[in-house]
């Protein structure tokens, strides 16, 4: 954003998430082991041009954000108390641009600040940048989208007054942007009744400051996770997009390379982007970065009987000493090749004290046994049973399942 | 509805999904192998006093309809074809409670009528009686929910002119019902204008029959799955339902019924509803039915080593020859003892194939092998072990993983 001079955000996440029946509010509910307002985070410390993330929490949640913030590397937040509405939680982060708030550093007056939800973590680099373009055109921009239902007014007796015609309708949603004092003067103009019964900042920008908010329509992954429903919601939704990018990393042995072929040829039917590698050029813990920040999180290891599971072990390592912390756990599949004409069975059991360990590091590793009939088109079919098991193990994502031996084929 | 005469219900399935990204349109879509209409005429069918369901279908899936009737025993299903917009379609489905219409048997005019959505597979009895006594008294009834989004007017140039006081306004959502001749002659007075372009049953209800709708606050479940992510949110929450139910299925023999008790000790706080039963008590199909049909979809079969996989096998033949239509994938875990100081492993390739053909009535069978050493500490953590696997397996249901052997405790 070159023709904006600083973009900052105000998260306000002090509510305390009555609809979902009581319990944990939902900004602090884990999605695949992360809290979700960590999960927000990440999506604007994600976008360059944003300088600082004022997190407004309530004072009784404030050790467990320090603790969230702590674990999870955000740098580029800082944490504001939260007044007993929303307004007032908002209001609160917007003056911690121009006061010396009590929690963190000192931060400096943005020309736009956006204030977005702590319980909507799918948000874009696109959608913020479409609204901070509306708001220092406009003085102010929000996102919206259609009506799902139809909105109806009730009369006092709770029948049916009128119903409102949809297409001039919208929900407004967040993310939402200002020119900074034009938020900020209406929120010192406002009545204590706004402070305290209301909660759309574009009416404030409105009543208060006579600017007309420009309306952007955003993507649909924008809704607020507000039901139980949508944690299973928004966990699906990351396990989806996890599954689109896959690494299969082969030993540099003829049975190996084979079956990494047939793998890499039936997994790409399925997987957006399946990367086949060496192992020799997985070798270091920058080169696996690249992979993980090219979004990989997910590795097929394939593994000759002669070094028991050594490439599995080395990718695990890396995986976990390379100092990234990553934003999702990664699965790895440790792929095994049985030849029937070979006496003895395989001796996978330290698979599991390997994946108990991995675990800690949020690595999630499977053993897989493919048998390797004589019959190619056995073999064909066993590698199809294989691909199926390494998608549902991708797209489940089981902690609980880890250090398993699953089987591809027949004896 | 011992005080309403009669009672059917329109079902709107026309639409073609254009919000879903096109595709399949929603209701042809599977949820637990399931198409989603399916499940919505089931949640009708299971409520006693409702007659008839008649389900308004696009011409070009009047088939694929017949189709889904015909697999899943939709008995009380007649079939009508749609028109190109909801409200056509509608009014079609209402015509056939008086005319004789093409596509199946004649229909008798209901006192009330209930129009719901194909695509809200989540309504419950409680709801549909509540908006029926509603419409009996008032003439027409539609559920509500509160508002999750602030609802704003756009001017013409795509900015805001006003947002709508939240308290005041409700999102209507279905079921809605009606007095049949209420809502009929609606239909009959509308213009072509109404029936192109409106949405909305209330409406008309009260413009053309100057009812107002009574309004009845509905529980969240109603939702209307619009979204590709909706319909991850409707398996979750099958799903999660389907996980409060297990049957712990132990043979008569001192070690199984120690497990037995453990395992049911575990599970007890995980599980709302545990029920162990000795294996003789399972011995019908009868006897079986009466668990199906209390919900419970959920089995662990604790075998002895003597007898193989026997407990599994009799479960899953009268799982497979019941002749009920399960609403649901059962699922069955094969529980097997392995004793350290017995010599030789257990033959349990054999599940394999017993997995395969139980699949094709819908049965997912799990192997599980919980080491059982002499030490009774190590033993009640392989159990805890146990219990999460079999946790992770109910509230997976993978049918790519049926036949897999996974184990619990280190050898
Ligand atoms: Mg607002
Ligand atoms: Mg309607």
């Amino acid at each position: 954003m070159a023709e904006v001079l600083r973009v900052s955000v105000v998260l306000p996440a002090g509510g305390t998430g009555e609809r979902m029946g009581g319990g944990t509010p939902k900004q602090y509910c884990p999605v695949l082991g992360r809290a979700l307002i960590s999960r927000t985070m990440e999506a604007m410390e994600r976008v360059s041009w944003i300088s600082d993330v004022v997190v407004v929490v309530a004072p009784e949640s404030v050790d467990l954000m320090k603790f969230i913030v702590h674990q999870y590397g955000h740098r580029r937040v800082s944490l504001v108390e939260g007044g007993p509405t929303r307004h007032r939680s908002i209001f609160n982060g917007l003056r911690a641009f121009l006061e010396d708030h009590s929690l963190g550093r000192a931060l400096q007056k943005p020309e736009v600040v956006i204030i977005h939800d702590a319980v909507r973590p799918f948000v874009e680099e696109d959608v913020l940048q479409q609204i901070t373009r509306a708001a220092k055109e406009n003085g102010a921009a929000g996102a919206v989208r259609p009506l799902v239902s139809t909105v109806i007014a009730s009369s006092s007796d709770g029948c049916l007054d009128h119903s409102l015609e949809r297409s001039k309708h919208r929900a407004s949603e967040m993310p939402q942007a200002f020119l900074f004092d034009v938020i900020y003067n209406a929120y010192l103009q406002c009545t204590d009744y706004d402070l305290d019964f209301g909660t759309e900042c574009l009416h404030l920008a409105l009543e208060y400051s006579k600017v007309r908010a420009k309306l952007v329509e955003g993507p649909p992954d924008l809704w607020k996770v507000t039901y139980k429903r949508d944690l299973y919601t928004a966990e699906s939704i990351i396990k989806e997009r996890l599954a689109k990018h896959l690494c299969i990393i082969t030993h540099n042995k003829e049975d190996a390379i084979q079956i990494g072929f047939l793998l890499h040829e039936s997994l790409k039917s399925q997987i957006k982007n399946v990367k086949a590698i060496s192992s020799s050029m997985c070798k270091t813990a920058h080169e696996l970065q690249g992979i993980l920040l090219g979004q990989c999180y997910n590795f097929v290891c394939i593994n000759v009987k002669e070094s028991d599971f050594e490439e599995t072990q080395k990718l695990t390592s890396l995986l976990q000493s390379s100092g990234i912390c990553p934003s999702y756990p990664s699965v790895v599949v440790s792929v095994h090749l049985d030849f029937p004409e070979q006496s003895g069975t395989q001796d996978l059991s330290g698979i599991r004290d390997l994946a108990k360990e991995a675990q800690k590091a949020d690595v999630l590793v499977y053993s897989l046994l493919i048998r390797f009939p004589k019959d190619e088109v056995q073999l064909q079919e066993n590698v199809r049973e294989a691909s199926s098991i390494i998608m549902a193990l991708i797209k489940d994502r089981n902690p609980v399942l880890t250090g398993q031996i699953l089987v591809a084929g027949k004896k």
